[in-house]
């Protein structure tokens, strides 16, 4: 029988008992940790989301069957007093390290079965195990851990949006179906035989409609809903961001209040690694294409493109000449250093340049005396050293080259940019380097139907709004549409919208959609920026990336409670499953499976 | 053209410029609030969300025209000279009330086309018009300072909870149906064909799972969805729960936790209003349908409901003497001050209680000399004055009397109590009365079948737990089960959980559920309740209803940004919707709609 005048659980928690405490009596829940049996002794630590407390079940005591017989992850209580450890038997890695807790009394609160795995330790197990016993995964000091994580992430992110005078407001989950162009989840609607609900793919919508109702300043830690293939950075089915829209706002506004946000919130959570300082590099899309190879630069890799197309134009190099004389260009990544890596090196990025597509991998070595290898054995001296200075290299390094056309050799030459650089190990540690692409085009061509297409959102302010839609080149129009980029991973995109109707009118048009088809699909937005819009923008950094980075997890389910599976499946729960049929009766449903694949008999 | 050393749209809020800014150059954007012209001089009230700047625009000055044409509502840039006005023309009700800003620039950013319905002013409009311009409506005062109250409190929340040690975790919304009763949402699973997610009506079995996967306390402002018939208190499809739950607390911690919460959370946004302190009253079940008639009793009215059966036994009102005879009760309401009404003031009561299906509501008038009324004409003297002081009356008071069987004469005499007060302005003002209802009846018989149900949530722990099942009547056992009520609303239910399976099987078997049919039908929990369970408990208070209180609104539509309307559709963004052939056939789903009605044809 319980002691009846304590807390029937417990009076401190499982970090919580000091020396000082030594003398007291104590009671404390938790999870049986471990156990270890030492000559009739038995050892519990006993665990709780603070921390472990070691217990001892005296050889003797009255509990000790019971708790012998207690598996590991059993809940128990355990009321006892407080003993100071002796010298040499305490344990400095431990808070309560000092201390152990002799137990008088033993309640099994819950016994636990044969575990499918362990929780202690640091094994690691299939996926779809911890999954399915995600309450058990849970308890895993790594995961546990990145869900604490997760939660003060997130605290703090509103923190800071309501320090900035944001307001969270909840936007509608049940909604009509959302341009994005990704897939929605449909919800059919009972009462309305026949019609769909759509879960919002984003919130875009709804807070440029709050920035027309008058609200300033909106964000909102927001579910979001895509009914895509999962992929590692990207959970199937819900994911969290961090919606805000502002009225009134510049292009610099939205970005000083995300650096403020974002620089904060890693350093906060950063753990001493180095993080960019307000403002972050604004780099336009073209310079980010010529010079990273990439719209999403990776700013710990110190490397950067060259064009040297005009070296090797007309130059005794034939490959690269004809590609050049054929409108094609000649990129030059620095390899500093890498002169002195053996021939294998350079043979092994050939291969490595092959396999990825490419002719190979060209390359001049940098001597005392000139440039080595088999470009610079045909190469002009004077164009082998033209490039050594344009790209400030000194004998001892290397450059390597990319040639072909357009689109093609700008992101060949950034993946050499990511490669050598890894090769090399010149990428900064221990580092979260912001960068903000600015600048994107409004339109592209269709290389297949020869036609203009957004090449973004189409909801984006133009540069230069009318009078560019109706001067410019299509091609050559940019938007007031960005993206910001941590460590090479894309965090979010972000506009100023466009609010103008008559301007969004003329954007459909030069992508080739007439005024009915954009009234028709986008009416309700049209119409409401009809009755007095605010210049507005913003963006959503995706808050289980951010979390990802900051945990240094390459999985986005290390970093969410209950996720579904690659397969958009909770084999916990058991979802999805199916319905009774008098339940797709009342939604006016009937399935309509597609066929199942002819068996062959076996006989 | 407009000063481009200037933010291009505003130096200041409209409600920043004060008599100090008088000579200094100001420029502000917002919505054109109203338009007055005086004799060739334009006044606008120029409004954004934090207030009103009077605009003018001089006689004779270029944007005169301009300005004219512009019709409220439309946004617009003003820059200009901040005047202080004259003594006589100041405005007091208005922080910038001391000053006007004369235009120089005037800058159309968004011109409005003619409004459904005003903004500035009072007027109602029909609902279903203020849901389909609901970005307009927004601006409206009240509904646009209803959103930011919802904002503050809802931030007020997670402050309280974080401040007690609690973590905000967000649970799947694509999920598997849960067993809450409520009819869920489904969402078809494309890439399983045939199978469904559904949305949660609660957080309730992820809850639970946090606590056993080591979580010590979460909580959450839950998205909840249940398909169910809109209600004034309750919108159709989504509603926002404060959804929490600890590990290892008992009930009265669980108390203290919501009443720290609830009662600063009133105070803080209950504008002078009284709010009680915890601890909040804890009424058990039987004992609040005696006393108030009612398991979510308003502790605002002071009337206490008193049980005379024993009064009127054997006794010359041969009516009620007849229903106590025959088992049923007398329930005494009284209504203090009420002898002096007039005759007519009885004779509405009484047809009212006939309108609400009793036989009648009959009374006695207490005077200095007895009894008066029908009532007091039969029954004994002694009788009558055992009565009044029973209810601490005097003369001067009545007291009314329901009379029938158990919880038929309980909930009638529930609505007297609240009927009287309200005819006698006895419910106190301007305050917010919190209490628990505990101990409710863990099983009730179903009258029709004759069998033992669960009265209330099947995964409640019984109080003496397996003992008590196995032991007592089945409808004298007791549940560790209570609802927070405040002025009579039920704000949330709770529940100390059941997480012992033997436990939770026993109490199954009691309701007539085989244990297969448990196992089937919520084996994820019971599972999980197998590798080591902490007793836990929580609560759920409703957030859109604690706004409706705060806010004083009794519209729940009043307190939600884009709210459905009650047919559960968004007038809006035309939600639900049809969907093409094509997105139901990549769901492996075909309509099977009603048949429609037969038309009579006309000719």
């Amino acid at each position: 029988m319980q002691d009846q005048t304590m807390h029937p659980y417990r009076t401190h928690s499982c970090s919580a008992l000091r020396a000082t405490d030594a003398g007291t009596t104590a009671r404390l829940s938790g999870w049986v940790h471990s156990k270890r049996d030492h000559g009739g002794l038995l050892f519990i630590d006993l665990r709780d989301e603070t921390g472990i407390t070691q217990i001892v079940i005296p050889a003797g005591a009255p509990a000790l069957a019971l708790a012998e017989n207690t598996r590991v992850e059993s809940v128990i209580t355990v009321t006892g007093d407080v003993v100071e450890r002796e010298e040499g038997t305490r344990n400095p890695d431990l808070a309560t390290g000092d201390i152990e807790v002799r137990a008088r009394e033993f309640v099994v609160q819950s016994a636990a079965a044969v575990l499918p795995f362990q929780v202690a330790g640091h094994e690691n197990y299939p996926e779809d195990l911890r999954l399915r016993y995600r309450y058990i995964d849970l308890r895993r000091d790594s995961v546990h851990s990145n869900m604490l994580l997760r939660a003060r992430v997130i605290q703090s992110m509103r923190r800071r949006m309501t320090d900035l005078n944001f307001i969270e407001l909840q936007t509608p989950i049940l909604t009509a179906s959302s341009p994005e162009g990704a897939r929605d989840f449909l919800v059919p609607a009972r009462m309305h035989p026949g019609k769909f609900y759509a879960l919002p793919q984003a919130p875009q919508q709804f807070k440029q409609l709050a920035m027309v109702a008058g609200f300033d300043r909106y964000f909102q830690i927001a579910p979001c809903f895509r009914d895509e293939a999962s992929r590692a950075d990207r959970s199937p089915g819900e994911f969290y961001q961090l919606d805000f829209e502002m009225a009134f706002a510049t292009q610099d506004e939205v970005f000083a209040t995300l650096e403020n946000v974002m620089s904060g919130l890693f350093t906060e959570f950063g753990n001493g690694r180095t993080v960019s300082q307000a403002p972050f590099e604004r780099i336009p899309y073209a310079r980010a294409m010529k010079v990273y190879g990439s719209d999403k630069p990776d700013l710990r890799n110190p490397l950067l493109i060259s064009d040297v197309t005009e070296e090797f134009t007309n130059s005794g190099f034939g490959l690269f000449a004809r590609i050049a004389a054929d409108g094609g260009e000649v990129r030059a990544i620095p390899a500093p250093g890498a002169g002195d890596k053996p021939r294998a090196f350079f043979d092994k990025l050939n291969n490595w340049a092959r396999d990825a597509g490419a002719g190979g991998l060209g390359y001049i070595i940098f001597a005392e005396e000139g440039g080595k290898g088999p470009i610079a054995k045909n190469l002009e001296a004077d164009r082998v050293n033209a490039i050594r200075t344009k790209l400030g290299l000194n004998a001892g390094d290397a450059v390597f080259f990319a040639a072909g056309k357009g689109d093609t050799v700008a992101k060949f030459s950034g993946q050499v940019r990511t490669r050598i650089a890894e090769e090399l190990d010149l990428i900064e540690k221990n580092a979260f380097r912001f960068c903000w692409i600015t600048d994107f085009p409004m339109y592209e061509l269709n290389e297949e139907t020869g036609r203009i297409d957004f090449s973004h959102n189409p909801f984006s302010m133009p540069q230069g709004g009318l009078e560019a839609l109706n001067t410019k080149d299509p091609l050559e129009i940019t938007a007031f549409q960005y993206d910001i980029v941590c460590n090479g991973i894309e965090l979010s995109s972000g506009a100023i919208r466009n609010h103008l109707p008559e301007v969004m009118i003329r954007a459909f048009e030069i992508a080739g959609y007439p005024e009915s088809e954009v009234e028709a699909r986008f009416g309700g937005m049209l119409n409401a920026f009809r009755y007095g819009a605010p210049p507005h923008g913003g963006s959503a950094p995706g808050v289980d990336r951010i979390v990802m980075l900051l945990a240094d997890e390459p999985n986005i389910r290390e970093v969410i409670l209950f996720p579904l599976n690659q397969q958009g499946e909770d084999l916990m729960m058991g979802a999805p499953a199916t319905v009774p049929p008098e339940r797709l009766k009342e939604l006016s449903l009937a399935l309509d499976l597609p066929k199942p694949k002819p068996t062959v008999k076996k006989d």
